[in-house]
């Protein structure tokens, strides 16, 4: 074994992808001392995101004061790739969950951070921009950051104003003349990972508003809103998001990247694979170690696993999935690349204790792998 | 992968070893469809010790009328291997615990049939004599099975009878003298791996009775009585069975075959494996699995796992143990021999949930392991 590539997600609830990585290299380079590990955390869009683009392939973190979910100052970062021309932006710097922790309420927070930081890594250069959603503490389908890059919107009263998810309804008119010209040299990537159309019993504020604070009232309210939102944006920006798989995503976030900034909605893994260069990576590539927190039938469609089998496959470089749960039925997963799965769960206990020896586990487990494959060899 | 051994144990309570050799073998056969693979299912001397034997080295089984545990006349068999000489006699067979369902009592049942079926396999030339101790339903020291062989037990009056757990009290004296000649010829091994002494705290009464029916006063009457047995075996035929590890397996069978049959007493695993030939199986191995309910710090001590580890070690072939749940700290499990150890659980569950779905989770582990043994073969 010379090149061993671990590109695991996280393992919800217990391990992200970062941790998980270490881990593993760490038992692998007591088996193989000398073999080159390349890690690729895997991001979803959410937090931490910035961090396993930068662990995989290097690069810088930029500190940038912009306003925060209450149009408060704040110290925020984002990370520019060693190519100096791609930056990774993640929603949740500017409008995460945790800033506002106390103090929920996706009816008044605002993105206007994430267009902040967007303007700042374009400023310096960057055309290819990936924006992770996800964590979001909004609902205000990505108006804040729109205005921050220029878009204007007027109230019925004909002022400008920067709309939030309670004041979506009083957008009569957006304009986007003086939206930052040097965004149409962009190439913009919003990474996510759910299916929720922008309103409706499926959209933004019924799944998500709840979580961020919203209570049944509100939770209408913001509904009828990105309603609104969306009706404006066809009629004038003639954009239709209503059909848009994602649209939905952190707090309408899905839809205004697309209807603001022209930008293309991606799964997680595909953007890491896309953006790390994952297929040259894989090049002389002996084993490839990914891995989720469970894997099941869902996982054969789109998710992380079956990403990276599938690269993996055309090159003929094996693939083991370290995984929590097993789930029934996954042998459809083999004819994807996926060479072996291995659970790191070692008694049987409920998921509650074995959450706590998840780290010990999984290290022990990836120790049985490398002692499997040095049989014979 | 020419030639693959499988010698598990049994995982208590779940499988015993020949459904886990059938399930591996299975599995192993999709992968490896030309591999000669070689079955020793271990047994531990309990019910089905004879299965065991006869699927690991073949042979035949000898139907034969004896004595139940309340003297009654009954059916059971015991094995003869293909040499002609080795019998495998399962003391469960004539004295077991579901022979007794419904009825048990260790103060009147008897071990006599056990001494019917070795006099019946000594007449048939086997001179090599295996007696499986486990599973009984008795509390007789093998007073019973003593009597079927020639011995005469007397009372205190002066009559012939064949003490029980609640009679042993009443020998007065134990004449040897018309003991079946034919024995004097036999090497005779007795198979358990339980550490209890004859008699006391840590003896036989104390410790197996109440699971056979005894009340509390009629665990201390048994035990009472297997001191007087301990005490009389010392005197009059010079045996001192006081200190001898493993006396009170099996209702003091265990010290009953050293004091009556000159029989050593040996663990299941080593019988298994001098029986078995293990070392010339061994000869061209590619690969072992071993395996058992729960590997732990215990198992670094003689069980199952660590004697087929042992003996594959010395010739260089790699272990791989497949068990259930894995204790903490086993490390010291590798310089022993084993090269990987492996849990079949597959999902964060308690043990209840875990044991109905055990076989499947043997199934697909073994099914992983092959496909990680596959990479870069």
């Amino acid at each position: 074994m010379k090149k061993i590539i671990l590109a695991p997600d996280s393992f919800k609830g217990t391990m992200n992808s970062i941790t998980i990585c270490c881990i593993m290299e760490d038992v692998i380079k007591r088996h193989f001392s000398s073999a080159e590990i390349i890690k690729v955390p895997v991001a979803d869009g959410g937090e931490g995101t910035i961090d396993c683009f930068l662990e995989a392939v290097g690069g810088e973190k930029i500190n940038v004061r912009i306003k925060g979910p209450y149009f408060e100052e704040i110290d925020a970062c984002y990370g520019i790739l060693p190519d100096g021309n791609t930056a990774i932006i993640e929603m949740a710097q500017a409008a995460g969950l945790p800033l506002v922790e106390g103090r929920m309420n996706p009816s008044i927070t605002t993105t206007y951070g994430v267009g902040q930081l967007i303007i700042h890594a374009v400023a310096r250069n960057c055309t290819n921009i990936i924006i992770g959603l996800g964590g979001s503490c909004t609902n205000d389908g990505g108006c804040g950051m729109a205005a921050a890059m220029g878009i204007r919107f007027y109230d019925h009263g004909g002022k400008l104003f920067v709309p939030t998810g309670k004041t979506l309804k009083e957008i009569a008119f957006i304009d986007t003349s003086a939206r930052s010209k040097m965004l149409d040299e962009c190439s913009i990537t919003a990474m996510c990972d759910v299916n929720n159309s922008f309103c409706g019993p499926n959209g933004a504020a019924f799944v998500f508003a709840p979580q961020k604070g919203a209570d049944e009232k509100m939770v209408h309210e913001l509904d009828d809103n990105l309603q609104y939102l969306e009706s404006i944006i066809k009629s004038q920006l003639k954009i239709n998001i209503a059909e848009l798989p994602s649209a939905g995503a952190a707090g309408g976030m899905g839809g205004g990247v697309v209807a603001f900034l022209n930008a293309r909605l991606m799964s997680g893994i595909e953007t890491v694979l896309a953006t790390t260069h994952f297929d040259s990576i894989l090049d002389g590539a002996d084993l490839v170690f990914t891995g989720e927190g469970k894997i099941d039938t869902q996982s054969l469609s789109g998710k992380v696993v079956i990403g990276v089998a599938e690269r993996a496959a055309k090159k003929q470089v094996p693939v083991i999935a370290v995984v929590g749960d097993i789930g029934d039925d996954i042998d459809g997963i083999y004819p994807k690349g996926v060479t072996a799965v291995v659970s790191i769960n070692r008694v049987a206990v409920p998921f509650e204790a074995a959450r706590k020896r998840c780290k010990k586990d999984l290290s022990l487990t990836v120790d049985t792998i490398m002692r499997l494959l040095n049989i014979r060899q």
